[in-house]
């Protein structure tokens, strides 16, 4: 069986799932609901298949409350895919600040450009 | 082709390869190096796969200075999820709020029989 934090990695690597997930993050949906912006693209079962990966990993549950079960999004894993990912924040801080210098150093070389071609006219 | 997103969180979705990039995470190493533990589970071609997979969503780079060109942790795609992920914090921290609060009421109630079973003594 593949480990958690994988489960919940594969299950994000899919733009269909991530979709679903942005649905559900406005409110609970039922599985008819939720397919029916995909229906033109795609089929109820590959539909439900990318449900069921999302359920697999507990980022959506189905709410055993209501008759009509609706999803819910579950939050919970992606709290550990988040802890896992911002071990490396430095990385991409560090990277990001070299692409600010990078930037600072482009807009300093136009302004004196600028200036210069100012002063000819 | 793939979105990036999904490439990125595709990538991370295997331990092996989520093993390598925390060892880059220590610094640069070739290609040897970073082979080296993985080497009694599997083969060298079975690690550069992995190593593609992370070269391919821009999550690892080969430096062009060097003549060993180490590869090298580039944490520029992790923000990007990272990013993707931060809009659904309220999601896990309402669930850990809600964890939080139903181990309290454990905790006190606890708290209570222990005080009793006190008194009987």
């Amino acid at each position: 069986m593949r480990d958690h934090l994988s489960q919940t990695f594969s299950a994000l690597a899919d733009p269909t799932r991530r979709a679903i997930l942005a649905r559900l993050s406005q409110g609970e949906a039922s599985v008819s609901d939720l397919a029916e912006p995909f229906l033109k693209d795609m089929s109820l079962p590959a539909i439900t298949k990318h449900l069921k990966v999302l359920e697999k990993c507990g980022l959506v549950t189905k709410t055993r409350e209501a008759q009509w079960r609706p999803c819910k999004l579950n939050g919970a894993p992606l709290k550990d895919a988040t802890d896992w990912m911002e071990q490396y924040r430095q990385f991409w801080e560090e990277s990001f600040d070299r692409l600010d210098a990078y930037l600072k150093t482009v807009t300093a070389k136009k302004k004196t450009k600028g200036k210069k071609h100012g002063n000819k006219k």
